[in-house]
């Protein structure tokens, strides 16, 4: 493909991304394709000859778009939002044209210089202090790929950390997250083969993280002769929004300065930008007691996947943990310590160039307009959970808060038991999911099986919100005549 | 901003990258800028108002640009290739603009399908048989972001084969590499908590490792009660672009089954794809022995960083490795285990959609055209080789191979000894770095300093090979004009 060629097929990609945002509303939300149903449409191997563009473009809406979800969808409230914009696109075409894998400065110092200014725009955005400011010289921020890769990073440098001042054994390690933590403390267990101790919380707490339950964990492992060195936090949980009690956790970590806090806010960290949110996501003990915090902007924040922004206290905490300089990759800059070098701030060498969409979706929106963006998420959800409370066969399992609601079936005239709840729950759930015009998604909280609403995509309006309410009670009902049908 | 304005700034943005790369051969490959030059030029907080997007794209313009290093310029010759195509471009613009995180099928199940599919068509592209594709079922691969990242998932899936074969502690584990192995070999150590063993390689075996090495390594470490449990193995070393020896390796290691073998062609395996360079880079004992085998189509393969795939031979020691599943994360499709969930093939949960670009890329080239890129890259450099050879004042440090020379100043006139060598050759490389019109990289062999010149852009010509040579050679008889005036 030339230049001239590229031109004419760029501005066919522009126009079939207009194109497509504006037929959103209209799609079906999920797509109701069939396992394997690409394979015996495509040959089986690449073809000898290059095709020309515009057929590749055909197939693509012929073969790649009916097996899309549409997550930008305005009637999709599954997971939770990946709220990208036109800025977000635009970047990701502006840093892929320039492709570089930007692992150290020199790579291509603009990349480097400008996410170092873009995490502290960020962190000023939602109200992180100086400590976490690359500008300041001793924390600072990079960009990373998801809020588990972030995690894990943070468990690396927290376990360097810890052995550094108490070289123990690794078997010996316990990582802390609660029952409710994201799979990502999991995960990051699984892959450094680390015990993880999951705490737990309870449905009167609103699955938060309690002070003194941390308190014993603590005291019984180290009893026990091993070593936590680590607990990752939660501030607005994946299934339902919980947020663990940081005052709590700061004043049993100030016994216990050894274990790293890892703050995890990859969804709900985003409405931080909002001064009247702070307090309850508990920016002031962030601020005050967090070793690392993640929230992604990926996810509510406006920024086309990936952007997941890491903050650390101490960047030193990073560097000594991951830093591997082998003579090819020395610079003069390097060597010399006036740069940073982001390979030693991940778990990878290279990195794309990923603060350009974060710059421009800054600009373009403004901070006022990105508070307008999670506002209007916050004053959805609020609809969403008032309609909920006048309905007599529906039950809020906590208050909406944020922009998530997670509730379930629940008809008082039946007097079922727990388990015959979750029978009906997961029959209720099962028709909602196959359903075309929106898409939610389920969790278990304490056993108790539940539907999550979460909204937060850029197009959403209230008449959204109101035709999945109708939705969800409409199969509420059917699924009710079929449960007294065959009781 | 809305459609019709993003349909303006995306035009505009197609016509910005045709503007780049008709002038991309006039500029200077590398930027010039000094650490620190873009915070000055930039306000120290996001905009409280959102800015016109013609705004934000002229301080691209004016602020970026001239701090980026341009990697796909025909005389970048530092580093690996990152040698990036118009339908890799197209790839992630599309992409982008569907962003979803992709961690299950049912996120978006094109995005699992067709990298499902371009995992295979790649596999057949470098000549890997069916042990690793997808459509048998047993082994198979999946796109990671980089060959770190490969090779790091490479190592959790060893560890956790090992140990549950062998529940030792972690503290036991050996992780072998050799002194030429990628600090991606460092650095999964590193980041695993793993104790790493570098085998020595030596120049008379250009820097490949022999069988008798790894055998007396394994018959100490194991005499010492020490538990080695994976070789990362080279193909195509970042320093000299060496080779380690798989036949031998194969040989030892059926002697020691427990030891994973992972072989790395992060840059160079993209050569597999030319029937004629496949004994060279043993390709019949990657089919026959290694458990995973990682090359990167974001160096030399034409497609958009980033874009690194990874094949193991059984699938199931990645996802039982990496398996987390909560119930937020269930779907009737992955209970049923009727599809992939990729998330259990890597490191964090969500990923981009980038088969897309791989797909674009070999559709837009086929096979053929592909394989004229890389005999192409492997033409010029034997051509810049034989330019070298002679010359009386440089030498090859080890045959030029494939697309990558290791060279160095070597003025037999002045008998300089092997510390004196590395100073003039420091000089000399000093030079070299500061041209505006070529970029180029340095190693150290064993000791020896080294200059590399790796080619691969799309772009390159002979032309730009001979005038980087003869650059070559005016600073090399500038060095040595310096050195004799002041000696």
């Amino acid at each position: 493909m030339d230049v001239e060629q590229f031109r004419q097929a760029g501005y066919a990609a522009i126009d079939r991304i207009c194109d497509y945002y504006i037929s959103l509303d209209a799609k079906p939300v999920s797509s109701s394709v069939q396992p394997g149903y690409l394979a015996p449409l495509l040959p089986t191997a690449p073809p000898d000859e290059g095709e020309d563009f515009a057929t590749i473009a055909a197939d693509y809406d012929r073969l790649i778009q009916p097996g899309l979800t549409h997550w930008q969808h305005p009637s999709f409230f599954a997971y939770f939002p990946t709220s990208s914009s036109f800025e977000g696109i635009l970047g990701d075409l502006y840093a892929t044209a320039v492709p570089n894998p930007g692992f150290n400065w020199s790579c291509s110092p603009a990349c480097t210089e400008l996410e170092a200014i873009v995490m502290d725009w960020s962190a000023q955005l939602l109200g992180l202090g100086s400590a976490f400011h690359n500008a300041a010289g001793v924390g600072g921020g990079a960009l990373q790929t998801t809020a588990s890769d972030s995690a894990l990073i943070a468990t690396v440098a927290a376990r360097e950390r810890f052995l550094a001042a108490a070289p123990v054994k690794l078997d010996d390690l316990v990582l802390y997250v609660t029952t409710q933590t994201h799979s990502l403390g999991l995960k990051a267990g699984r892959v450094l083969g680390l015990r993880v101790r999951a705490l737990e919380v309870c449905h009167e707490d609103r699955y938060s993280l309690r002070g003194d339950v941390l308190r014993q964990a603590l005291e019984e492992d180290k009893a026990a002769g091993r070593h936590p060195f680590m607990l990752i936090a939660t501030v607005g949980s994946t299934s339902s929004g919980a947020v663990d009690n940081l005052p709590e956790i700061e004043a049993v970590l100030k016994e216990h300065t050894e274990v790293w806090l890892h703050v995890d806010a990859a969804w709900a960290g985003i409405a931080l930008c909002c001064p009247e949110m702070r307090t309850a996501l508990f920016l002031d003990t962030i601020n005050a007691a967090a070793d690392s915090f993640c929230t992604n902007f990926h996810k509510w924040g406006l920024v086309n996947f990936d952007a997941s922004t890491l903050w650390v206290r101490d960047r030193k905490s990073l560097t000594s943990a991951l830093d591997i300089t082998p003579p090819f990759l020395r610079t003069a800059h390097g060597d010399a310590g006036t740069v940073t070098d982001y390979r030693n701030w991940h778990l990878a060498l290279g990195r794309r160039f990923r603060a350009l969409k974060v710059w421009f979706v800054l600009r373009g929106f403004g901070v006022e307009g990105f508070r307008k963006h999670i506002r209007q998420g916050i004053a959805l959800n609020a609809m969403f959970g008032a309609l909920l409370k006048e309905s007599d066969i529906l039950a809020l399992i906590t208050p909406p808060w944020l922009a998530l609601t997670v509730f379930r079936l629940a008809p008082p005239h039946l007097g079922l038991d727990a388990a015959a709840l979750n029978q009906l729950n997961a029959a209720f759930f099962a028709r909602l999911a196959v359903r075309p015009d929106l898409a939610i998604t389920q969790t278990v909280l304490n056993g108790v099986f539940c539907v999550r609403f979460a909204v937060g995509a850029a197009r959403t309006t209230e008449a959204h919100v109101r035709a999945a309410f109708d939705a969800i009670v409409e199969e509420a009902r059917a699924a009710l005549v079929l449960w007294e049908s065959i009781a």
